[in-house]
């Protein structure tokens, strides 16, 4: 058996999550279920993230066993014939039994995307979070700025994290408009629980006056959830990239 | 009782396109039971256009009467207040009796995509028609500008028509690549039974090598059915935008 990492794209609109759970289907049971019909063995499937329920993403990438009989783009053809057409399989590798999809990334991407006009958008739906009132992208990316740093993201994070190191490096965080969506992206060494979330709803609460840049910085020094905004809908964040150290370094 | 005439705009994976009909719930209707809704009042819709079960429009065009109780964006609002997510009314205005969706067009727009990438995009599920083989979009725009100009289409109409006259004028017939996806624009006073989806299969099936553009050229002199190409899938088709003549306009 090698361990192989896939690369995956899907839409998680209409999934609870990634992580297998009693009480809905998951893209990881649907995985592993797919690779079950392929295979005809039953192997645990190790993911890069626990997206939640609704979260979407254009870059994820888990491991598992593959009985080295199938090449990787049979067995990338062979696993997008059974899986439904909203997840995909991008690409099959070869890593070391030392890889690990979430303990050797080095850092992630995500984005947050919002349509931003008067009236919903149909091609939007369950893709972006819908906010009709003008928002002002200048004043958002503002907010944005005060993320970039070495934090502690306490204030960033919902309760029922069990991480106990809550220190993150961000290096980007801005806010760009297309058209009527805007786009929020952020890169970190690392996320905590619903931080994307809640950086998305701080942005937001700030820029529509909710909020005080001054509790913003208050939320970052003291690590007071309180002073943080609140948690952005999930269905319009987006895992858009993993990057992960070179096997071999260390 | 005001004629007014709504913009809509929709996703039409879940219908049986737009007109009433017995078999499958359709975009005519649950606007008709919309309005019902809102209004009180079971008004008859009168759309631009027949689009088929499975086709999209970013714009769409429709009449109703509509008692003057409520303001365009008042009438607007509560639409979308209860239509599905998949349809929008984008905006509401009163036109002339005489106003017809359909016989005062003088021009509409259809687009079509197609996403070329090797994997399908989970992003694109039922939004574009999926072509693995990377596609030669220069070739395709040549064969593109053959239809450019006034022709009898008939070659390029599905049986079961019954209009009479099939001459239409094309005066944008053009392919262009963005990264993976490719858009087929074309743009003329009127469309028959399928035409758009025809004209997509003929390009196709020439840069495939399956059909000559000899051929091509052949059906759009003789009106043969045959020289023409295949009917591509309604997925990729979007009705994206109709031109009427100025009221008061002869």
């Amino acid at each position: 058996m090698a361990n192989v990492c896939l690369t995956l794209q899907y839409v998680g609109t209409r999934y609870h999550g990634w992580q297998v759970q009693p009480n809905g289907i998951t893209v990881q049971e649907t995985l592993q279920d797919a690779i079950e019909r392929v295979t005809g063995i039953r192997s645990a499937v190790t993911g890069c993230s626990r997206t939640d329920a609704g979260v979407h993403a254009r870059r994820f990438y888990c491991t598992t066993a593959q009985p080295q009989r199938l090449s990787d783009e049979k067995f990338v053809q062979a696993l997008n014939a059974v899986l439904p057409e909203d997840i995909a399989v991008l690409c099959s590798r070869a890593v070391s039994d030392e890889f690990h999809p979430r303990y050797s990334a080095v850092a992630k991407r995500y984005v947050y995307r919002i349509w931003n006009g008067k009236v919903r958008n149909p091609f939007e739906q369950g893709l972006s979070l819908h906010l009709r009132s003008p928002l002002d992208e200048t004043r958002m990316n503002e907010v944005a700025q005060l993320f970039v740093s070495t934090h502690d993201f306490s204030a960033f994070c919902s309760a029922g994290s069990t991480v106990q190191d809550k220190v993150r490096t961000i290096c980007r965080s801005e806010v760009k408009r297309e058209g009527n969506v805007i786009l929020y992206t952020v890169e970190a060494d690392g996320f905590l629980y619903n931080m994307v979330r809640i950086l998305v709803g701080t942005i937001l609460d700030v820029t529509a006056g909710r909020l005080t840049f001054e509790s913003v910085r208050r939320a970052l020094e003291t690590g007071d959830r309180s002073c943080a905004g609140t948690t952005a809908s999930a269905c319009g964040l987006y895992l858009d990239e993993v990057w992960y150290r070179e096997e071999g370094e260390s």
